[in-house]
């Protein structure tokens, strides 16, 4: 089945103790997309300015991604420095541009009306909340991201749009943040009443959780040798979770702890390389081994 | 197979904020054996002085403890006090009394020199050292626990021991400062050239993680709802997994596996309650339902 992801794509100029780039092509949007055409064909609403050419289009190319969704508005497109401390526990942003993505205000082409699959990613509430409303019928399902910042300066929308809600995506600082409870558990457990009926828990180089109702399920996270850079990791493990749901057109317990293998094996490639580059050189056989991979690192018998 | 323990006997007053003990039965040696006795006999090496009474003693009987090896010397025994933060993540030191520990020499009956598995307390290198000099043959298996106390102050000996040592027991943060590299898992693979064959690297709610020069299996944290005293966790997490591996008498993939399963099963009890006060309650039926809540929460079908 079809996703649909509303979020930024950018221009990114990073620094890692590995190496940097110079305004490479980013964007949560962006990270979501190729991660989720793995699984699922993705339909992205989104903006870029004037300076977005044929060429930065070149990685959604050859993809089941469709652009009809992708603005093209005068000006500068969304423009994101940073750098991140030797052990990538401290990132600090250099610079933030936000050009026509200021203005951002999604507008669905009539056909992206009718998708069953919806991930809304890190942008205001408000403009998350105008994307379900513009949606014909009541989608399968309604995933979403946010963070610190609209937890602190947008409560009240914030909580308008987690009633709309099905899967919240998180990391684990701001569920105690959103729930004001420094437990972790007892924190999911009270943003579970603000809407969503699965939480899922990012914890970085740890893992990730899936909480529900009635279950928890937690996922190590991969044993990287190597990180290269960070970047896009978070938006990757969204669109593998989510293409996978998309992909398979069911969501339950079973399906629920694939997409989170499958988020955790987009996420750890994500991080391999600087930037896109890793992520837009994968091959769907290389998914299937380390999904096989995260088996062996966790599976016992009693 | 039975399984000789060396380390502290002490008593403890804890501040949590969810209560507080004045002079409680602790030390690493006392949550590791209770915790193992469940799978395996315990031999227990330590030293207690006279204000030990035979009601300090009741917590060892009625399980498979043998007290042979604990010295009972004139003085005090060890005496610890600290304090944990809201969160649990600090913890401050209000006092530390070696008193008769000070002066700890273990010294083996002769009736423990041919125990088959023997875990290695947090005390000095050299008294590490004398420990297995003392055996009479190659044990099957000799774990050890350090600190970064040891790491820091007496790496010479550290290094000495480490030879002699098949599994060590270490968090994450004494594996990176062992090895110098802030980088975990190469600082795991650093590590694993200095003697021990199996790293198990606790790092507390995020779990526990296995590596051996060909393999890793993570375990998730149990997700607990209320943590009362983190106090003893580690140690009844060695003590589960050591007297598990004794208790099944082999050594391989499958069973180093489970080990850490009944390891996380002993220290999640262990933090339900101040001090001993819920491992001393634990019945063998409870372990094997959280060690069956340990599958279901992590488990998962590609």
């Amino acid at each position: 089945m079809s996703l649909l992801v509303v979020g930024s794509v950018a221009f990114d100029a990073l620094e890692t103790p590995h190496g940097r780039t110079e305004r490479t092509l980013g964007g949560a949007a962006t990270y979501f997309s190729v991660a989720a055409s793995f699984f699922a064909p993705v339909s992205l609403v989104g903006v870029v300015g004037d300076d977005f050419t044929a060429r930065d289009e070149a990685i959604f190319r050859g993809r089941r991604i469709d652009l009809a969704g992708l603005e093209r508005a005068p000006g500068k497109t969304f423009f994101w420095s940073g750098r991140y401390s030797g052990d990538f526990r401290l990132r600090t942003t250099l610079a933030t541009e936000l050009n026509v993505f200021a203005h951002f205000d999604p507008q669905l082409p009539p056909k992206y009306r009718r998708l069953p699959y919806v991930f809304l990613g890190n942008i205001h509430p408000s403009l998350q909340l105008s994307v379900v409303k513009q949606v014909d019928e009541r989608p399968k399902l309604v995933a979403l991201d946010t963070m610190n910042y609209w937890i602190e300066r947008t409560p009240v929308e914030l909580r308008d749009i987690l009633k709309h809600t099905q899967v919240l995506l998180i990391n684990d600082e701001e569920t105690c943040q959103l729930a004001g409870d420094h437990h972790l558990m007892r924190a999911a457990r009270r943003v579970l009443h603000m809407g969503p009926r699965t939480l899922v828990i990012k914890r970085g180089e740890f893992g990730a959780m899936l909480v529900t109702e009635d279950s928890v399920f937690s996922l190590a996270g991969y044993p990287q040798a190597d990180v290269r850079d960070p970047t896009g990791a978070g938006d990757a493990f969204a669109g593998g979770f989510l293409g996978w749901l998309a992909g398979v057109g069911r969501v339950n317990d079973a399906t629920l702890r694939q997409a989170m293998v499958y988020g955790s094996v987009l996420g750890s490639f994500t991080v391999e390389g600087m930037g896109m580059e890793r992520l837009r050189k994968l091959k769907r056989a290389e998914i299937g081994r380390r999904a096989r991979e995260f088996a062996r690192l966790t599976q016992f018998k009693l």
